[in-house]
């Protein structure tokens, strides 16, 4: 008998990838060691651009840094960690080519999602990095697990043109005036626990949220690509969210 | 101006470095992708030989593993986690290469440290890897960082022969009759909270408890290399645990 033996549930490996891809802030980046050829691995912190790729603020002071110059290749975890066992809970590989990205809206994602990094982003040495994703490997938990190609992990903007420039005005609006829709979505949506739940960042399939150290997405029903549709499927959601049960 | 500037605070690198080996149950394992070369990250439980060398239990239905049989260099990364940014917290990368290891120690020490994995420990595509350190870096937090040798991480056994043969029935003997030993050593000299302490290894520099999800170690006073000298500091750090202040 080999655990191949053992039931291989369906469930929805592009969705999940996607989730964890989303919400997890810190995971494992491996490289390949620039002297030794090794595959190094190392923690860093993950957000995302609009599309999905993961972004990175490295310094030149770590070596993952160094290795990343000599070879772009590399790969991270992003690991759902919880009670127990953690090889029951679900996690991602995201395998691809990083690179420096100087553009302005990598800084302002990257740091809405990890605002403590304003404090050491402009140190000489860091700089921001983007992954283009080219494969996922999603592992659901024991015995439910799939390959992923690159497009499947990330999110199409081709006609959001409007939505990308509109991101973080709408962020910054939802921020100051729409603090209880935050809430809403994100405890009764997302079901998360109660918080100061802010808005992090957006695209054309959801909205990024966080509360201090947690994290909560939510989905739009529809793929949203201008801000007229954005400003409605908000206010959908937050009227489902006030009809929905209180956890 | 770098982080560069930033204080480098005096630390024990080797001793916060084998104290994540010894305490952390779970990393991020890297390897070089059979087919393409990229490094691979991938979630992984691990334990410790009583030399400190990290243990694994891998299934051949994982790439991982496949990885390792055509190349069997690999690192693992073990970093704490804890609330705010994970970058604040310690983590160590042990680099080396990873073989299969089918002597029964091995099963043993790992199989104590994840009970769980007696489920599947058995199923016939699984097997149990040792990875030898060559390396180590250590991350201590920020401004915080050691390059080790295989050597710092590792644990002499020159002389303990009688140690090791003797681990397992000692192991026993604690967790059948000295319950109320264990739980003073984790509450009162690890500082951890109350639970159902258990050993689950030990070695010449220390011994690793476990509650749940919890983990503990506590380090003996001086090198101990044979039963009798194992009993005799075992009872003393007893009587110092009982002498010390209730957290």
């Amino acid at each position: 008998l080999t655990s191949e033996a053992r039931p291989q549930p369906d469930f929805d490996a592009k969705g999940l990838a996607k989730l964890l891809l989303r919400s997890i802030r810190s995971g494992a980046l491996a490289t390949l060691d620039r002297e030794t050829g090794f595959p190094f691995a190392s923690l860093v912190t993950v957000a995302t651009d609009l599309d999905g790729s993961p972004l990175l603020l490295l310094s030149r002071l770590s070596g993952h840094t160094l290795n990343l110059e000599a070879d772009p290749r590399a790969s991270i975890l992003l690991a759902e960690t919880g009670k127990g066992d953690p090889l029951a809970h679900p996690r991602l590989t995201v395998t691809g080519e990083a690179r420096r990205d100087p553009a302005p809206r990598i800084r302002e994602r990257f740091l809405a999602r990890h605002p403590k990094a304003k404090l050491y982003a402009d140190f000489a040495d860091f700089s921001f990095w983007r992954l283009t994703p080219a494969a996922g490997h999603l592992n659901g938990g024991f015995a439910r697990a799939a390959t992923l190609g690159g497009p499947d992990l990330l999110t199409d903007l081709t006609g959001a043109e409007a939505l990308v420039e509109a991101e973080a005005g709408a962020l910054a609006h939802m921020n100051e005036d729409h603090a209880e829709a935050l809430a809403l979505y994100a405890t009764r949506l997302a079901r998360a626990p109660a918080g100061a739940w802010t808005a992090t960042g957006l695209d054309p399939e959801g909205l990024d949220l966080a509360a201090g150290d947690r994290t909560a997405r939510i989905g739009f029903p529809e793929p949203v690509r201008d801000p007229g549709r954005l400003r409605w499927v908000l206010k959908a959601l937050a009227d489902q969210a006030r009809a929905a049960e209180p956890a």
